[in-house]
């Protein structure tokens, strides 16, 4: 193998490729980057056998070769080099890296021990605009569940429903729904359970990312293609929440409030609800008010208002303050809205205001007091 | 006690302050924070017993009196609070903070089992700039011990010599020695030994102070007077190492280099020298070129190599690599001396070029190879 690129190129591809990497020992090869010529490309490979990437960047090839070396090592010492072009060259599973004054032997290991990244042939089932994608992930993956307990809630839920793809994801304390138009109807309906961890590696890709995102399928799993980069995913297997039934049809009590500002007083009030989990009560005065209440407790209490428009009843609920700074934290309107309808029934907040969006729900089930 | 003041000056001290706060809960006071008015001021006091803290504050005092709180529970209160004015009021050891909007009980522990900070009432034994200062402690508290087993080496020491003050620290592989000039010779001689610690937090404080800082001293202990601060730390007992005897006097081999060209050479042969515990090999060569080697180990290997001015004969000398970045990351001038008499001497890092400073030495000891 024998090639020279730009040592921006090369840095930036291994960075990306290197969080996919396993940082499990197990198999010593997961931890590596594959580099493979591919004709007039160098394509970059990683995979934890969860998750497979596949990203090809233009350099000059004189020779055709391939070897694996450890992703953190070579990610680390390309981006710690100035601009230049880097000349890549490998003998033996020794990758020898060359830049004006900086001279690099990497041990690595032979190319075919590197699992195979399978790919997906068949056309894609739908097309989406990068950054609104990214913007949908934001707003859907923080209530999927960190735990793997539960597989189905450890994934992000995509569907198609017309010319709508649906994306949602709940830990089952609270969920997150969003609702993306396609520019026309998928020929095939789409229904798959992908793991947040896939969606959080295609957030963090999709930065860089201009030109539309593609979506493949097979059985068992999905790819996405964005311009020269291949994300392979498994599937989690199950059946996700029916959750349609929990949302409420119509709120007792409704306010609606800047966004920061809520975010404040809760912020605050959570300070003094750590002893109780986070466990915090708002109360919504039908006047024009919310108060976010915490405490007794040893360290003290605390009591933080902000004014509201207030449609309803006067109304309390008990709620965990980080669920609710974290709805608040990935709201995109400047002003949202806030329903209940009684303290043991689901809490629901959407972007309101004038040019919000009817295209987001994030549910918060209340706790129990 | 009851006062008001701004949320903008008491978030400020009370982050000041609360970095000295004791971690361990072997004494709930020593985590909490002293408020006590003090004629028209407030003023927030802690200690861990090794360092305290005294922070005065302009406030309106309506009411004197005291309480203890909770340090980080105050602080992080407070700094959350928007810019306004605060109203403060104790009662039973419950500190009630008040700002439109915002209400909260803290409780604390009365004021009375909080421990005295003590003062020093003397004269102040000498003067010096506190942007001076804050750099001199930036360059030298880097080589002091991290380590507690040999207590001198975990401390700075200070001395002054005719009208200049003296600061050192080692952990016995390096050495780093700064020199202050004073407007005036002091009338006595100084000569402690003061905990890293209390110099790290004496370097915070002072990114704030624009007027000069005062130096106070018994025999246990020293005073630093900031403006309206004040930081009392216990002193170091025990010998400093006679070090100007490992000074070398003249080099055999000495370069001048661009110091981030020099640092970026020595990170990227870092990365290859883990294994080695960091080790990486200098190689000077008359003709103009220093060569940073590591490897060979099992990741691989790496040169590097920049371009300097030389003086004298090829050498060859091994070192620390992150003792040889943690010089160069305090290095005030944009070029640096580096100076070897043979592999097994001491290395010497000084200012160098137009307008460098005659006021600083880091001195690094070679690896044996």
């Amino acid at each position: 193998m024998k090639l020279s690129l730009t040592q921006e190129n090369l840095s930036k591809a291994l960075a990306s490729v290197g969080r996919v990497v396993s940082t499990r020992a197990s198999l010593p090869v997961l931890s590596h980057v594959l580099l493979a010529t591919d004709g007039n490309r160098l394509r970059l490979s990683a995979t934890n056998l969860e998750i497979g990437i596949n990203y090809w960047i233009g350099s000059k090839v004189e020779e055709q070769g391939a070897v694996t070396v450890p992703a953190r090592l070579v990610s680390e010492f390309v981006s710690s080099l100035p601009h230049s072009t880097i000349e890549l060259s490998a003998e033996d599973a020794i990758l020898v890296v060359k830049a004006p004054n900086y001279e690099s032997k990497i041990n690595g290991i032979a190319a075919e021990e590197f699992p195979e990244i399978p790919t997906i042939t068949a056309d894609p089932v739908l097309q989406v605009e990068a950054s609104a994608l990214r913007e949908a992930l934001v707003q859907v993956v923080v209530a999927a569940s960190a735990d793997e307990a539960r597989p189905v809630l450890a994934g992000v839920y995509l569907y198609t429903e017309e010319d709508n793809l649906y994306l949602v994801a709940t830990d089952s304390y609270r969920l997150a729904e969003k609702r993306l138009p396609l520019a026309k109807v998928p020929d095939e309906e789409l229904k798959v359970i992908v793991p947040a961890r896939t969606m959080q590696e295609l957030m963090r890709l999709l930065a860089d990312v201009t030109e539309p995102v593609e979506l493949y399928m097979d059985e068992n799993q999905v790819m996405w293609r964005l311009g020269d980069i291949e994300l392979v995913s498994r599937l989690i297997e199950g059946q996700f929440p029916p959750y349609r039934g929990i949302l409420p049809e119509q709120a007792e009590t409704s306010f609606e409030i800047d966004v920061s500002e809520f975010m404040r007083i809760t912020k605050v009030a959570s300070l003094f609800a750590r002893e109780s989990a986070g466990s915090v009560k708002l109360e919504v005065q039908a006047e024009g008010q919310v108060r976010v209440v915490s405490g007794d407790t040893e360290v003290g209490g605390n009591t933080s208002a902000a004014d509201c428009e207030v449609s309803g009843d006067d109304a309390v609920v008990s709620l965990n303050a980080r669920y609710l700074t974290d709805a608040l934290g990935v709201m995109k309107s400047q002003v949202v809205m806030f329903a209940t309808s009684g303290k043991d029934k689901a809490c629901v907040l959407s972007p309101a205001g004038e040019e919000a969006a009817d295209d987001y729900l994030h549910i918060i089930m209340p706790l129990r007091t």
